[in-house]
């Protein structure tokens, strides 16, 4: 009772357990072809498997690799967000992001990041100087995630955090 | 002279120069390309474009996004050494990587990381249980950079290391 009812009453509710199948969770291949038949990348290229995965891993806070209810409704909230990001700061209408879109566009997302810091996440995303659309969203799903989980240990708000190997790696390597 | 005159004595020089084009570095497309046509991986499937972005990223230690001839040898070295390693621990030949075999494999690599940290790993990088050789790899060169990035900042050699949130983001969203 209680959650259950409330889920059902939800207008995304048949959405979500048409996709996520007889488990009633969404794994990476179950996201990549709803996300491609519903038309949500519109005119870019289909989100990759590996985007997927990362969006996936961002939300999977009990680590099972794949997505309950309320999880898919938040990767809904935020894919509608980066898409509205992407268009808003594609202010030359590329189909793309370059390097002072990229910068804005971080800024805007309330990011507090050095040039220097965005100069390696461009490096790392671009394809010949362009950021599209696949990759931004791999972009944000990242710095999301990573900053969620800076911030989680940065109880006391210092803007630095200590981190042990073990937990460097984990925290690091699961995205 | 000096260091010219023996890269081109190097059995390896004809075919980086081959490879590079015009501009004498490798980027992720033509490394894409090399490892393809030269068959280095064999009977698995061919490396994604965004491992071998990650495969640069790794040994970019000024930021080009393209690698210079020693970088493309060093390269070589770690991917050879992959290529053992995963053939060595893919112990049913299954032709992928699973559980155990990866726990072995991590270890044998000289990592040490907690069993919830493999367990992260392998989350993120397998799929339906097996962890294919390409995206092996691209997990090798993260664990490998996210390593260095930590031993480089860990000079004491305590096992910990305190990130301030900007050098944070950028050594490890560059990867
Ligand atoms: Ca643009
Ligand atoms: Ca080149
Ligand atoms: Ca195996």
């Amino acid at each position: 009772y209680g959650a259950q009812q409330l889920a059902a009453n939800d207008p995304m509710w048949g959405y979500f357990t048409a996709i996520a199948g007889q488990d009633g969770e969404i794994d990476a291949e179950e996201l990549q072809r709803c996300l491609t038949q519903s038309g949500f990348t519109g005119g870019y290229s289909p989100f990759s498997l590996d985007t997927c995965r990362i969006m996936i891993a961002m939300l999977d806070r009990d680590f099972t690799g794949k997505m309950g209810f309320n999880e898919f409704k938040e990767l809904f909230t935020a894919l509608n967000g980066w898409k509205q990001n992407f268009m808003m700061f594609d202010q030359d209408r590329s189909g793309s992001i370059e390097h002072n879109e990229m910068t804005q566009a971080v800024n805007a997302m309330g990011y507090r990041i050095s040039p220097q810091a965005v100069n390696a996440i461009i490096k790392r995303y671009n394809k010949g100087g362009r950021i599209f659309f696949d990759d931004y969203v791999a972009c944000c799903v990242k710095l999301r995630a990573l900053s969620d989980n800076f911030k989680r240990r940065d109880t006391m708000q210092q803007g630095s955090v200590t981190f042990p190997y073990d937990d460097f790696i984990m925290c690091t390597m699961a995205i």
